[in-house]
């Protein structure tokens, strides 16, 4: 097979190496709710998926320990494995580099710890809106931590809200759910100007679903 | 929660369905190697993954399930669980609708059940190249039942050959495995004239590296 050039790839290497400690380490925090197999399974797909769209690959793989280890707890909590006690809603878009990621930042700032709130993408793209990020700064939230990601069945199964935008019917649609969708502005190639007022809007709507989730859930 | 539209989408609750009965099948075919919990894992986040990409969605229960099927018996190959007794070899491209899926159909032809082959993309597109389709059934290979599906973790370790065709750092890197990289014309954009001769290039190369395997099989 000499003429075919071998792979001389590092970075890799070197990745493989953290997802393998992050299982360990994730293994141990599921033991008594997932097995070890299963959780390595989570940690490498997880890296995996990130990897066909991460466009800067580094840090990939502790992305991709979060990712699986929010994963994880979503399958524990649909499975009835794991109460947190709170509801739980999912914000969909096609890229989840704008919409979603906007949504999901400000009900976890509205709602502080009273729900818990994940965002994805139908097709996720490489990088946060950096509008966006700047945007949610100037009014004391912050996006910095977030990365896009693919929607995956676990997420979906674990939420009690989902709330597409723009998505279409890529969500898979299960019982006891409510599913909402709102027409709300895409801010990609939008001025600073436009993304301000997609957010002012988002506003008006994440407060208004913020207090009838808690009528929901005090009724 | 009256002013925001609820989904009335009827096509994904069939398709949970016969999702579910898949894995209820799926489980009694991995009995005693994956749990039921991981097989229904399986099925539902295979369909989770295609829906991505998938743009005609007929039928899509089904290639989740034969895609989730493919997926489990590469786990269980990479983890010892299961021995196919032959080479096993996965051939990657961006959109695993061209290059990739013509390679994989040339190598299974040539050896015939002597190897066992898959393809994946790092990107995947939604449909299979018309042109590769009618070329490829041009010398009596039926590529019709072929669909591009992402690059996951499972089938990377369960390959012994991993041959890579202008997809970059995608595919993960580990030890025990040859990684090839061919430079090969992509068939996008091209008349069927085009796709005939990338396919005639491809034959060589296919057919050269079926005897490198061969002479290494029974070295």
């Amino acid at each position: 097979m000499d003429a075919h050039a071998e792979s001389t790839q590092t970075t890799p290497a070197l990745d493989t190496h953290v997802l393998q400690r992050s299982a360990e380490h994730l293994a141990e925090k599921y033991a008594g709710i997932f097995s070890p197999e299963t959780v390595e399974r989570y940690v490498f797909e997880s890296y995996a998926t990130l990897s066909r769209t991460a466009r800067v690959r580094t840090h990939l793989a502790s992305i991709a320990a979060h990712f699986a280890d929010n994963r994880l707890r979503a399958l524990g909590q649909s499975q009835g494995k794991i109460d947190s006690g709170v509801p739980q809603v999912l914000f969909v878009c096609v890229h989840n580099i704008g919409r979603s990621q906007i949504a999901a930042a400000l009900l976890a700032h509205y709602a502080a710890g009273d729900v818990e709130v994940r965002s994805a993408g139908s097709l996720p793209q490489s990088d946060v809106h950096p509008l966006a990020v700047d945007v949610l700064a100037e009014r004391g939230i912050d996006l910095t931590g977030a990365y896009p990601k693919p929607l995956t069945d676990d997420v979906v199964r674990a939420a009690d809200y989902v709330v597409t935008m723009g998505c279409g019917d890529a969500c898979p649609v299960y019982p006891g759910k409510r599913y909402l969708d709102w027409d709300v502005s895409d801010p990609a190639d939008q001025t600073i100007d436009g993304v301000r007022d997609i957010v002012d809007d988002m506003e008006v709507r994440v407060r208004q679903f913020w207090s009838e989730i808690q009528r929901e859930v005090t009724r």
